[in-house]
């Protein structure tokens, strides 16, 4: 029998046999572990486990019933924190845009070639500007715009928009406003983001200004997860790519949008694989 | 208490229950899993297990008799094969040079900054030009003249030579001869190979002309065990880099030397960690 | 006084004194040099220069015929070819698809963005999938079928609706099918295309199946200009990427989609600009 | 006839017709432009110029007596430098290191496969370590002890030592002191530096725990030429490679000594070949 397919993530403080315990545990439910990744950091006692699992003969509800009652017994003491995602429920996506079009269509286009495990489920901008662009992948495109005086309205109707798509996650896709800590707090959910430059070199605004002004040989992007502090939060993914003197401001741009694509489109599809942990400001990424 | 460690590499067909029946053996047995990495391949449903372990209380030879025992009865009927290599017990590496010293000089470099986890014990050349570059190393350097007429008789010589320094691993470090399917058959175990092409692209003699020819914009580097087809050995390892139509070829030996180090120094590394598992001329290496 | 922009292009035997002649015959007429590269083969003493200018007073219809008449005495006896290509006269380019859409998506992107000095003037497929997403880029989609049987006659209808479009140059973006010498004859000009692997390995079909069956640890792309031998033709652009054994062809492909994209961008970025120069089956890329 | 090959450098304003008048000047002197490279930075209007010449019937001697004279007079009222390089004639390199060799052994190993267009003329350190290292490649090694209270008299022997070695470049393989503004001053020539980032990130100690700290998903080098203000100099060449979560701060270091290593080695060639120019705290690399 094949039966569901689910993750399961496993975090707590290291000790000898959690290993055996919990894969024992899972076989004797009749699970089968399809693939498994760990990780400890020594310089903590941390332990990480990711494991992609078929529950055969249960239901997930039933698996789920099951390790609600037995995890706590089976690794007591450690401070655990253990997650079950469905792997056939997929992630309802919300890109966030201003007028660089680059990293949306690349992810509309590869959610359009099914290489996405999410459902786009809308677009919000602060600009009319990309609408049309967006209309044949059949997304809804909605204008929240955003001024200074605005900020906390428009931040109050972006969250009542957000909870009417159901979303999961935000991905901002070179959205030009920073999100408020007061939004961030009551989103409550994952925010990734891609920052133009290989942080924490150049964070803030103008990276490709600030390192065509350094004289760096090689340009980045950085995908992140959002926290209160500007361009500080965890990250998930980083590429640089070779620059020369003769790049202006204008060709690192150029030069840089493909890197922001590909970064982005690889810290995506790793947080929707749930193979992201986040421990310290630092980030775990099983791939 | 610490015991010893050691790598338990395992390798069958693939089944439910495999890891759940095992780490609950190792943990009965009070051994503790630092790291574990596994692999399925799908297509011919094999499985791929390497487990780096903290004996504990247990010897490793106990721990050896111990697994003598009871593996075959924990994992009957999947054709399984096990190998338990004591961590602490350090590999004894010959190199084979020519005239070409790059590699030989990266491998020697690492070793005496205690950075690869074996013991250089020899270097074998059919050339005496680099002995004084092996000096300061304090390893022995030997000359195995070869020729056309002379193979037979300098592969045995070879051999002799090899059995007596207790040598377990050969790497060919730019070793420009071609060791005979009957020399490799007497050795039997293994040996490591650069060459300077991403292979299968410029098998053969003299890469770096052919791939000038063809007008490449990148040149590669493969490091491959060595079988008795030339060049078709099992992959470890590969990197590229680019090239332009500057670039004579003298360029591009000249390029490629720092590909074919740093490619060798990771395929060396990876082997001597017991990281690799090779399945029908692929690999498995578990980083 | 700022003039016209323009892209010389020389190709002749090398000999003492070529850039001091054309340099100060070019400023005699009042032109400057913006940039200027070149590059002398020295295994065959061709010559090979690439000068972007600014024709200050003069058109570049005068320029033109100053240089047609000028020329040839400038530089006698030498195999002399040269061109003369106006930077403000766009090129006009046809995609060729058929089912995926990953490059055609990119370059239609690009195009919008206004990234591209051309103009696309029609994409044209041998299949009706890809219409809906070509729409809001405004440019026309045409399907010529084709099958074994009708070849000739699709190849003819091709080549009239290519000239009824006015193309320069035709992109074959991950286009499946062989377009046949005589076709390439009768068409003339540039076809570039993007090749699935890093060539000359693993030419001809299906090279992510041949990637994975030799257990390479890079899988690559290719673009390069058509010719009537098969995945044999000059060489623009070429990037590789990592892979691993968990990396199933599937995974290949994926991985591969964001290479060929990347690969396919360059070489067309290149062309368009007159940076490209092939010689003797190799190119000269200015970039 | 071949003459002397030189590298002739020019710096200055741009203007219409620069090129055609040094080429032009050059060719009735009866040189031969081997290979050019040109780069105007647009936002100040300075013009860079690097040319590699065969002087054909002339002397070097006689041609600088005439470049002498003559650039002056063609370039007048640009602020013109330039300088004229005898390609014959071999820098004469010291390198200074501490206690880690990776860098120092590479370089001497290149020098010994004559891969460096210089001769290494002696290697200097606060630390006897290395010397036994040193000793295969019959170069001079030299300890200049350096403590807080004794640095004035220390960087006066160690001039007083360059100058006996008339040396023309320093190289910091990994020299754990800062040079004083005064000695920098003092000893007037280049100074290349290796630091274990990608400046201007992790500038200052310790840069691969602070990567650590970050999370950062990429480490890299960075080789500059030294400046009074640490870690702030001209950007020669920089590297970067990919980390993960498995990667410890001494994983870090090591795979980041091969980055220093190659970045280093590239960073040297370009300087030794006279392919890099300095303007304002940025780099030309003319490769």
């Amino acid at each position: 029998v094949s039966g569901e397919k689910a993750v399961l993530l496993i975090s707590c403080l290291d000790q000898r046999g959690i290993i055996a315990r919990v894969s024992n545990h899972l076989f004797r439910n009749g699970c089968n572990i399809i693939t498994s990744d760990q990780h400890t950091d020594f310089e903590d006692g941390h332990f990480f486990w990711r494991i992609f699992l078929d529950s055969q003969s249960l239901s997930l509800a039933q698996l789920r019933a099951e390790l609600d009652k037995s995890m706590p017994e089976l690794l007591p003491g450690l401070g655990l924190k253990w997650q079950l995602h469905d792997a056939s429920q997929r992630d309802r996506l919300v890109l966030m845009v201003s007028k660089l079009p680059h990293c949306m269509m690349d992810l509309l286009s590869r959610h359009h070639e099914n290489e996405l495990d999410a459902d786009i489920v809308g677009v919000v901008s602060n600009h009319p500007d990309l609408a049309p662009l967006v209309h044949p992948f059949k997304v809804p495109f909605t204008v929240v715009s955003i001024t200074k005086d605005t900020k906390a309205k428009a931040e109050a109707h972006l969250l009542a928009h957000l909870t009417e798509l159901r979303a999961d996650t935000l991905v901002l896709a070179r959205y030009m406003q920073i999100l408020s800590g007061d939004f961030l707090a009551k989103w409550g959910k994952p925010v990734v983001n891609i920052h133009h430059s290989f942080l924490p070199a150049f964070a803030g605004a103008r990276p490709y200004k600030q390192a065509h002004d350094r004289g760096v040989k090689l340009i980045g992007a950085t995908a992140h997860y959002v926290t209160e502090e500007l361009d500080a939060g965890p990250i998930i993914a980083q590429a640089t790519t070779a620059v020369t003197h003769r790049d202006t401001v204008a060709d690192l741009a150029r030069k840089g949008k493909d890197l922001e694509v590909m970064v982005l489109a690889h810290a995506v599809r790793a947080h929707l694989r749930k193979q992201v942990l986040v421990h310290h400001n630092r980030t775990i990424v099983f791939e």
